[in-house]
């Protein structure tokens, strides 16, 4: 079955270099905002975003591979690896992402930490977070496509 | 199919059961808690962990009515209405859990806004926060079957 975005399909490479793109430019956005450490939230989102550059960097390799030599990559084993390392991620990156937007709202709106302190990059916190947020939705999209592959697997051999 | 948790079954109705009762603790405890207004996140938290008690509520009704007139639940046109309110439902509740477990690990480790103000509750919000990720993932169970159920559905007819 090609669906839009399965593994080893031009759409899916392009799902896979969006994700590490936007999860990259977050992890350099964070990482260079003055200030990011005072929050645990900002820290646990650089990791997270991290892990995410990991898992899609290596989908783009094997993706990359896939096309060029023509190979199938819907087998039973490696959908099965793909559901399970997509959903770990998008949990991952969707809740550090939801706990870094609750952080910087409250030093945004509820606080009035960022209007005090000058050395905090309030803005670069955002679009950082923007940028995870992204990240992640591509993610989504991904992982309930390899998640829809498996069950038509699952029920084929029925 | 009948699956663990599928709708219409005893432990459907479980695990309905019990994302209503942790998610309505969630809403009492944090409502309860002196001091929640302070942080836009947590009134997000009380938001959609009330919009979570509605939803799994009318599912525990429809359970119980499905299990004592013995009807068969599991229609195309149901279980797709289960999944896009599971989904929706699902990824609201884990971004304000999220949210506000940023938030509240802000408060209590990164500064001294806890062990400074007394009147805080920040026991209290770490409670209701525990309770808004068990009841999160009871449904995270609830919304794989009746995705599960979908594509194996929508396999079956092709």
């Amino acid at each position: 079955m090609v669906l839009f975005g399965s593994p080893g399909t031009v759409s899916g490479l392009f799902l896979r270099i969006g994700q590490c793109g936007f999860a990259a430019a977050s992890v350099v956005i964070m990482a260079s905002a003055s200030g990011f450490s005072t929050a645990t939230a900002f820290c646990y989102l650089i990791a997270s975003m991290g892990l995410q550059v990991l898992w899609s960097f290596t989908l783009v390799c094997l993706d990359i591979h896939a096309l060029r030599l023509k190979k199938d990559m819907q087998n039973h084993v490696l959908v099965s690896l793909f559901v399970v390392g997509d959903w770990v991620t998008a949990t991952l990156s969707l809740s550090a992402a939801c706990a870094s937007a609750g952080v910087a709202i409250l030093f945004d709106r509820d606080t009035v930490i960022c209007r005090r302190m000058e050395k905090m990059s309030c803005s670069m916190f955002q679009i950082s977070i923007a940028m995870a947020f992204i990240s992640w939705f591509l993610l989504a999209v991904s992982s309930h496509v390899t998640f829809f592959l498996l069950v038509a697997f699952a029920a084929s051999q029925q």
